[in-house]
C-alpha cells in the first residue's frame, strides 16, 4: 500500500482516484470546492461527474490543498488544462518532499507552446520534482468505473518512474503499459482533439463514415509528421496513446470536441457552439497551438490549418472540408 | 471516354460501375444472373444490392461472360473473393486483348496463402494480362451512391497504370491515390475483416469503447507486423487502406464481419451465426489464412490467434478477450 493525490474531482480524477483507492492505496482526492469533498466523504458519491458510480469508502477527499500536496511522494494532476499553470504555482509553495507527478492533462499552452510537462516544470518551478509522468490512452472514465478492460500508457524518461506509475494503476480491468517518449505521448494526446473537432465537423456536414475514416486516417499522419518533427517516436502514435485515443474520441458522442465539431458543421456559429457547450472546448485552445507548431516546425498540416480557419478565421466547414477532400491528385504515401 | 467492364453486380461493384458511367465512360456491367441483368437494363435499379438507388441510363447490364471479356481493354473484377478463380478461370478463354485488370476484393485464400492479385494472376494464367491493380480504401457503397466524399487508394507495381486506374474513377465525390505497394494495400484490406470480427465480438461482450479502441490499435499493428515481413510499406497500413479501412469497417453496423463477431460475444454458437447471415463473412476464412501466415511468417499475432481458437477450436469469446487484455505488461513499444 502506498499514499497517493489525486488534484481534480473532475470525472476522470474520480475515475482514477477510484481506481488507485480500489488497489489498496491511501488515496486522497483534492477539489478546491468544499461541498463536493463533503459530498465524496459523507455519501461516497460524485454526482456531478459520475453520476452512477459510488466511491469506494477507503477514498477520501479535502479541499485543502497543503493536506493534499503533503499526504503522499506521488501525485496525480488531473485538473483541467487551463487550470494547470495556478494549481501548479500553489502546490509549489507547499511541497515538503521530493514528489513524483504523474498529470493526465490533454493540450498545448497557446503562444508558449509548451506541452503539460514542460508547462508544470516551469509553473511548478521547484527541484522537489521526482519526474513527471504522462498517463494517457483511450479511456473514458465512464467506462473505467465500469471496470470495463481499458488500457493505458505511462510515458517517462525515466523508465523507473513510469514502472512505478504502471504499478500503482495496473489492475484486472486497467491495464498499464509504459513508454519513455514523453514527446510522441503528449503531442498525440493533445492532437487528436483537434482532429476530434474536425470529424465533428465531417459529421455534422453528414459527410459520412467513409469521409470522416479518410480524415482521421490522414489527421494522425499529420500528428506523426509534426510530434517527429518535434522529437517523439513514430511507433507512439501508431499506438495506444496516439491512434488508439484518436479513435475513441472522434467516433464516441460523448467527447465533447466531437461534439462542438458536430455543432459548427450544422452551420452553428463558434460563439453559440461555446456558450452551448458551458464548458471548455480544449480542442479549440489545441487548435490555435497546432497552428503555430505547424508553422514553427514547418509541418504541412492541412487539416489543422482547415479547422483554424473555421475557428479563427470566418470560413465555413463546408468550404474548408471540401477544400480538404479535392486536393491534388498525388501518390498518397507523398501525404506523409 | 473509355470503354470498361465490372464484373460483379453486388452493392461494390454496382456503385463503382456507377461512378465509372457517370465519369462517361462506356461502362458495361456483368452479373451471372439475367434477370438482374434485364432489371438493370429496364428498370435502372439494383433492388437486392442497392435498393434505393436509380442507376445511370448509359449504365448497360450483360449476364454474357463473352462479351463482358470483349467490351473493354479495362476489366474491373468486383465478384465475391471466394468466386474468383472461377470466374477468371472462366474469363481467361475469352480474352481478345491485351487486358488491365482492377480487383476490389478483400481476402487471402487459405492454403495456398495466396493474395488476390496472386490468385487472379494464376487462375488468369494468360500473357493477356496488362497488370493488375488493387484499388481499396474506406469506402460503403451507400456512401458511395450517395456521392458522400470518399478516398481510396488505386496500387500497382507499374504506376502509370495505377494512374490511368485514378483517371477512370476520380471525380468530385471519389478521390483515388495512387501507391506502388500491391502487398501492403491487399494485405491491410484482407486483415481487417479479422480485427472487425474481434472488434464485433468485443462490443458483443458489451466491453466498450476503450477496449474496442485498443483492439483496433492492436489489430493495425499486428497486420503492420506481418505485412512489412511480407514486403509491404509500413505507411501503407498507416494510410487509407489500412487504418482508414479497418477504422470504417469495426466502427460500423453495416460491416457484416462486425455483426458476425458481435454475435459471437453475445455467445451465440458459430453455426448459428453463419446461418443467421446467410452470406459469406470473408473475416472467418481470413481468420483461417492469417494464421496459416503467422506461422509460415514468424510473426506475433495475438489477436488472430484468439480469434482462430474462438473460431475453429473451443475457447470461448470471453476467455479469448480476457486473455488479450491480461497478458504481461512491459512497455508499450515492445509489442509493434
Amino acid at each position: 500500500m502506498e499514499r497517493i493525490t489525486v488534484l481534480g474531482a473532475g470525472s476522470w480524477g474520480t475515475a482514477l482516484a477510484i481506481v488507485l483507492a480500489e488497489n489498496g492505496h491511501d488515496t486522497l482526492l483534492w477539489t478546491h470546492r468544499q461541498d463536493q469533498a463533503d459530498e465524496i466523504n459523507q455519501k461516497h458519491t460524485n454526482k456531478k461527474y459520475l453520476p452512477h458510480t459510488t466511491l469506494p469508502t477507503n477514498l477520501v477527499a479535502t479541499a485543502n490543498l497543503a493536506e493534499a500536496a503533503q499526504h503522499a511522494p506521488t501525485i496525480v494532476v488531473a485538473v483541467p488544462t487551463k487550470a494547470i499553470r495556478e494549481v501548479c504555482g500553489n502546490l509549489s509553495k507547499l511541497l515538503q518532499e521530493k514528489t513524483l507527478f504523474v498529470h493526465v492533462s490533454k493540450g498545448i499552452e497557446p503562444d508558449t507552446l509548451l506541452r503539460i510537462s514542460e508547462l508544470m516544470q516551469e509553473s511548478l518551478g521547484t527541484d522537489l520534482i521526482k519526474d513527471i509522468v504522462v498517463l494517457s490512452g483511450p479511456s473514458h472514465a465512464e467506462e473505467v468505473v465500469l471496470q470495463h478492460p481499458t488500457t493505458v500508457t505511462a510515458a517517462c524518461e525515466n523508465p523507473a518512474s513510469a514502472e512505478k506509475v504502471q504499478d500503482l494503476f495496473m489492475n484486472g480491468y486497467l491495464r498499464v503499459y509504459t513508454s519513455e517518449d514523453v514527446t510522441g505521448v503528449e503531442i498525440g494526446g493533445a492532437l487528436k482533439n483537434v482532429i476530434a473537432l474536425a470529424a465533428g465537423i465531417t459529421d455534422g456536414l453528414a459527410y459520412g463514415d467513409n469521409a470522416k475514416a479518410a480524415l482521421i486516417t490522414r489527421g494522425l499522419a499529420e500528428i506523426t509528421r509534426l510530434g517527429v518533427k518535434m522529437g517523439g517516436n513514430p511507433f507512439t502514435f501508431a499506438g495506444l496513446t496516439g491512434m488508439g485515443d484518436l479513435i475513441v474520441t472522434c467516433t464516441s458522442v460523448h467527447s465533447r470536441n466531437w461534439r462542438a465539431g458536430n455543432m459548427l458543421g450544422k452551420g452553428m456559429p463558434l460563439e453559440e457552439v461555446l456558450e452551448q457547450m458551458g464548458m471548455v472546448v480544449e480542442g479549440i485552445r489545441t487548435t490555435k497551438a497546432a497552428h503555430q507548431l505547424a508553422l514553427k516546425y514547418d509541418v504541412a498540416m492541412p487539416i489543422t490549418a482547415a479547422l483554424y480557419d473555421v475557428l479563427f478565421s470566418d470560413k465555413t466547414s463546408k468550404e474548408a472540408v471540401d477544400e480538404l477532400m479535392i486536393r491534388m491528385k498525388k501518390p498518397e504515401i507523398d501525404e506523409f
